[in-house]
This record gives structure tokens, C-alpha cells and sequence, in this order.
């Protein structure tokens, strides 16, 4: 059986996107900042990250904001996932694309069907924060896998918030330092 | 002419102590958990970290309140300091005692004593969040060292905080992980 993964990249202050989100600026502003390391700094540790990342998940949960966001925009219409994606969504969005698959049933529901298909790969919960928080908050999470990206944005959407009041142990499994992000995975212990 | 530090111990979710904080628990709820890096689970590279960082300070600058929590429970009633200490206070404490100085002048008058001490060593601004934040909105601030501890401490006293809006960037420099931390330093770009 495959883990449930949380995996994002934050700046070192906490925010997974800056303030004014719009379809032009679905990180809000400075957002792009946060993935440097994934396009104009990547590095060989970064693109074996992401490659393995993509190979190891046999299933994508996203929230329907991030979704909307993101087939419009970085996306270009088609999915950028290698693994089946599940959207959070109370009604059908107006633009469906093959290689999602839209849950109205909640994060759970979602959580189901993705174990369906996934075998033994993971299943990579990738956003936005309030999906994550939503997962976090169900003690359903087996790993963050956290990018910290070398900046302040000082303002924006924190990833955590709204989790709940009692304390997470967590034992830090992979360390990988890379030059426009550090790359941590933390287990959560239960 | 030595650097500015802002070092300091925090959690995964930011904070740097818990809820509650009183002079028995002065890190507040779970935040001993914090430190287990300095006592409980110190490993070697912990304990020259902390060796290394007390050498390199010729002064130590410090907030009142965390002054008035430390003397007279962590530090039992000595400066824990091998530097001459500061601290920031509108007046004198009750409890006064050699190796810290009184300064009802604010951060840059701090600031100032403690560079005509220093000589070529560093800084070491320790907290708490609130001095922290003055002197990062101020731009005082050469570099920031945080201890990252494996928790979620989920709520408390959240360090990047009230420090303005506009992004900062930073260059990683130095990246050590141990057992129950990760010693992360950044240079802050001006």
C-alpha cells in the first residue's frame, strides 16, 4: 500500500502563494518565486525530485481553486500530472479535461477512489493549502513533503493554518538541499 | 566588523513558543519540544553548533520579556550568555544581574553598544519573536539562522510576523541536519 502524501513548496515564512491570486497570477504576487526550483534554477537534484515524484504517485488529489487555476494557466489546458487527478468539487467545473476525474463527495470520497488506482504508489495531495489543511486536519497525511524556497513573501496563503489546536510530532526522513529549495519529508507520527 | 545574527529555534508550522507562556512554562505549551536539539537529543553537530555560536558572539541582544522569563527559570538567576547581553526595556527590571545591560533607548541604541563590544565577532540577536521582528523591519539584519525543530506546534507565537509586506529575498549558505533539528542560515539580500 502506497503513502498519502502532502507535497508543496512554502517560502520559509510559511505561504504556498502570495497575496491578489488571479487566473494571470495563480501564485498571487511573488508566487512564482516559490518555484524557482522547479523551472529557471532547477538543478539535477530538483528534476530527479520532481521526475521521481511524478513516477511514484499512482494518483494526484487537488482542490477545485487550485484546478481551476491551474488548466486555464500553467496547466495549458491539459493535465500535468503522469498519474490520474482527482478534483475536490461540489459541482462539475466548466472546462473538464481528460486525466481528471471530479469528486463532489468530499475529501474522503476522493481519498477512496484514489486508492482504487493507485496500487502500491502514493497518492500526492498537492494543493492548494486548504485541501492539505483539510487532509491534515482528518489525520489522514502520512508525509509532508515539504520545499522551502529560499524567500520571505511575507504575505499570502499560509499552508499552516486551520489545522486544528494539538500539537504533531514528525520525524524527519530526507534532508536534500538543493540551490533554490531545500527538499524535506517528514513523516507523521500517529 | 562582525554580522547581525537573528538566530532563534522554530517549528515546521513557524512558531517559536506555545500558548500560555508563564514564568513556569516560559515557552508556553509543548514548547520545550523545541530545544530537545539542545538538551535531550543534543548530537555532536548540535552541541558544536551551539559551542560555535556562543564563541562567535561578542554581544547578545535579547527582549525584555524573554529576559524577564529566562532569569529566573532557564537561566537560574546567571547570564547563560559567554557575551556581554542587552537588553530592551522601557526600565529596569526588579531582577538585575552582571553580564547584561539595561537599554531603555530601543533597538538601534542596543544595537549600537553592542557593536562598540564586539569587535570583529558577531551579533547575536536571540529573541524574542517581537525583537526579532523590530530589528528584520528595521533591515538590521545580516543573517537569519533558524533551528528548524520536527513539530506542528500549531499555534503560539508565530515568528515571521508583523514584519512588513514587501519580499525578502535570501541565499541559503549553510545547511546542517541532525537528529532533532535542521540548522538552516540565510543571507538576507539588501
Amino acid at each position: 500500500m502506497g503513502k498519502v502524501l502532502a507535497e508543496i513548496t512554502m517560502s520559509l515564512d510559511g505561504y504556498i502563494a502570495g497575496t491578489n491570486i488571479s487566473n494571470k497570477q495563480p501564485l498571487g504576487i511573488n508566487g512564482e518565486k516559490l518555484h524557482e526550483w522547479i523551472f529557471d534554477k532547477a538543478t539535477e537534484t530538483d528534476k530527479q525530485w520532481v521526475d521521481a515524484l511524478q513516477k511514484s504517485s499512482g494518483a494526484v488529489i487537488t482542490g477545485n481553486h487550485t484546478y481551476a487555476l491551474g488548466i486555464n494557466d500553467g496547466w495549458k489546458g491539459v493535465s500535468p500530472f503522469s498519474a490520474p487527478a482527482f478534483v475536490l468539487c461540489h459541482s462539475l467545473p466548466p472546462k473538464q479535461v481528460d486525466g481528471f476525474t471530479y469528486v463532489a463527495g468530499g475529501i474522503h470520497e476522493a481519498l477512496r477512489l484514489a486508492k482504487e488506482t493507485t496500487g502500491e504508489k502514493n497518492i500526492w495531495i498537492m494543493g492548494g493549502a486548504n485541501t492539505i489543511q483539510q487532509y491534515l486536519r482528518a489525520k489522514l497525511v502520512d508525509e509532508l513533503r515539504i520545499h522551502i524556497a529560499p524567500i520571505l513573501l511575507m504575505q499570502g496563503t499560509r499552508l499552516f493554518d486551520k489545522i486544528g489546536n494539538e500539537l504533531v510530532e514528525l520525524d524527519k526522513v530526507e534532508v536534500k538541499d538543493s540551490r533554490a529549495a531545500l527538499h524535506l519529508v517528514f513523516r507523521i507520527r500517529k
